[in-house]
């Protein structure tokens, strides 16, 4: 018992940590959307979204929004009442095979990027994709907990190993020792940092290394056509030895989540995971949010896209060029601003809220105890001045700090 | 190892099946929907679909799918790009307080009823909800996979313990044994028949029995206002021993799950919920399915929605005037049709579509193995000529099949 989670413990450290969160009214907030992350509070305060994981602007994109409404008006229903292993409406059928062609992959859609990762990971522990052997399940002790929520049933199909983070040298080690390993990581990492996506397709090539990596932040948002991170580093083509799982939520401005089982027409594969797992349920994304991925799987294709990849990019400098952090010039649209103290980051958070910006406190278990800090997300579709002046901001709140703080800075 | 789960062994066995049903062209049909049920395949034939778990015909009533494109539309965005833990629409805030006024619960959205049991039964394994004491937990036999898909996280948080499909009596052995026991189990069975909710209340009062109900099957289907099977027998008053998990999707008409935490305003419970478990990640119902959740729940206090309930019954019966199963005349809308073999299966549910019927074939892991058979579903919206027609047609075609049949009918 308590081999992978102890939920009673974790709720009793974290619990104060949220009732400060929530007495400070970070907690929940109820606003309307102005567009490009600015919101409205309900008594009428309005802010900038500096932790919005919608990296391109995308969420608010009038065309995604558009084709949502029209894909449920035309189909006139949210969905078909049977499961999508037996029936099923060509809004779904068209837009698996849209992020199918966009990423040149076999994509299945999934009701969350979490779903997607429940549907697949105890599959891959099984050996469905190994030649039948279970794999030793190897997991990056920082892999997203929607992987770690996976642990005692994967443990239940395979040997689990949890190894430090990146540690690419314990992982070839395991790899000499075993004749099928899988390994269970980020593409990005939710609180910053990534996968070294090189070094694991050097061990995929040497030891027939199975790769599973979550891309919730990393599709859209890097490579051409936003194929994320790791299917840049392949070039654009996916390994089957590859699992990758990814948001259409976050980057994608849609909804729901998706697994690329592996190259296009890996129609075995894709059987598998639709005949073994939550996708035989009845879980899918409804048509609206079909409607809006089909629209942005057309958007990831333009030169407009691209420019706003390049947006983003030039974002993510100007905000490197003003805030230091552990995660300066790695490219990537998240940032940890640490301050240590739980009480004193969601001060902070609330004075720079007040202040018209709303960033969020991270802590435990999203982050080591007493390293609480904010988590910032840069987005295309920040304007040069909401990014100076939170700089500017940010600097001026956390000096006033410093005299309560505990020194942990 | 293989405790809870063998997903190898399981692929195996039901592979077989599931090809036989998709060179019937039996698997993953896609078609355009006709309302009230009917479809279109691409090629122009026209169906009915008798395995439709729109119980009250509500995915293709007009003012849900008119809701659903209305929100997205007014809010001008599918999600917040924050997690909800921090930053929410009113459209999830109004869609939450409408279920929990209409049900009188502690309403919590889920992006499906699967999800809504990953995010709260390894919390009451965890004895969160329990005064922080691990219940042995008690599945049922026949609960839903997705129930038992979470046996493997239970068992790292508690005692697991499997009884007999409906057997009190070892649950009440179960109960006097320890001192803290959870019962998980469905309301309405997916594959027919129910659980024996007032003893079980019974159990609830003598010894403190916690329940945990899904309710997929249950919700909008029975009870007044659609409060579903648990709810009805509980008089409407939902214990603080009691949690019910519920699909938004199925007899609701919308999109989505739902968990029924225990009394309105249960804040301490919400909270645990929302902090501890999968509602903390970046996963919820998109303003579509929103806005047809908030259409639907104002549905429900209507005289029309009783008539709809009304309408149901008047089809249950006449089906099972019609047609004899094992499930005739116990008031729900799921009956099972047991062919035994399921080659044959696969043969009658095809020559039924190819008359202009759709009937699900189930097979091992649903259903026990050489236990095959046909699920049907009732529906208000199905004519008395369609019932009439579907259970003749099903007579004629049976007794084709009987000569080729393994006798094990």
């Amino acid at each position: 018992m308590h081999t992978y989670m102890n939920i009673k413990k974790l709720a009793s450290i974290s619990g104060d940590f949220w009732d400060v969160t929530d007495r400070a009214g970070l907690f929940g907030l109820i606003v309307s959307g102005l567009g490009d992350g600015r919101h409205r509070t309900l008594d009428g305060h309005e802010f900038v979204n500096m932790s919005s994981y919608s990296y391109l602007g995308l969420d608010t994109d009038s065309r995604l929004v558009r084709a949502a409404a029209d894909a449920v008006l035309a189909e006139g229903s949210l969905n078909t009442s049977t499961s999508r292993m037996r029936i099923r409406f060509p809004a779904l059928e068209d837009a698996e095979a849209a992020l199918s062609e966009l990423f040149d992959v076999e994509a299945v859609t999934t009701a969350s990027c979490a779903v997607a990762a429940w549907a697949s990971l105890p599959l891959v522990a099984s050996g469905l994709f190994t030649e039948d052997v279970p794999p030793v399940m190897v997991f990056d002790k920082n892999a997203h907990f929607c992987l770690n929520a996976l642990k005692a049933a994967a443990a239940d199909e395979a040997e689990i190993v949890t190894v430090a983070h990146n540690d690419v040298a314990a992982l070839e080690e395991l790899c000499k020792r075993h004749p099928k390993v899988a390994y269970v990581a980020d593409g990005v990492y939710s609180t910053g940092g990534q996968a070294p996506v090189r070094e694991l397709l050097r061990l995929q090539e040497k030891y027939g290394l199975f790769l599973y990596f979550d891309e919730a932040h990393g599709i859209s948002t890097l490579g051409r056509n936003g194929r994320g991170l790791v299917l840049e580093e392949l070039g654009g083509a996916i390994t089957d030895r590859t699992i990758i799982i990814a948001s259409l939520n976050k980057g994608f401005g849609a909804s729901g989540g998706a697994i690329f089982l592996g190259p296009r027409g890996s129609q075995h594969r894709k059987n598998l995971a639709l005949r073994n797992g939550p996708l035989m349920w009845s879980q899918r994304i409804n048509t609206a949010g079909l409607g809006a991925v089909q629209a942005s799987a057309a958007l990831h294709r333009t030169e407009e896209f691209a420019r706003l990849q390049k947006r983003l990019q030039t974002n993510i400098d100007l905000f490197d060029d003003l805030v230091q952090t552990e995660q300066s010039r790695d490219g990537l649209p998240i940032r940890f601003v640490e301050i240590g103290s739980e009480d004193a980051t969601v001060q902070l958070a609330q004075n720079l809220l007040e202040r018209g910006f709303y960033a969020s406190p991270i802590f435990f278990p999203i982050i080591g105890r007493g390293r609480a800090g904010l988590r910032l997300m840069l987005r295309a579709n920040m304007t040069r001045t909401e990014i100076e002046t939170f700089a500017a901001l940010l600097k001026e709140l956390r000096d006033d700090l410093a005299p309560a703080g505990d020194g942990t800075r």
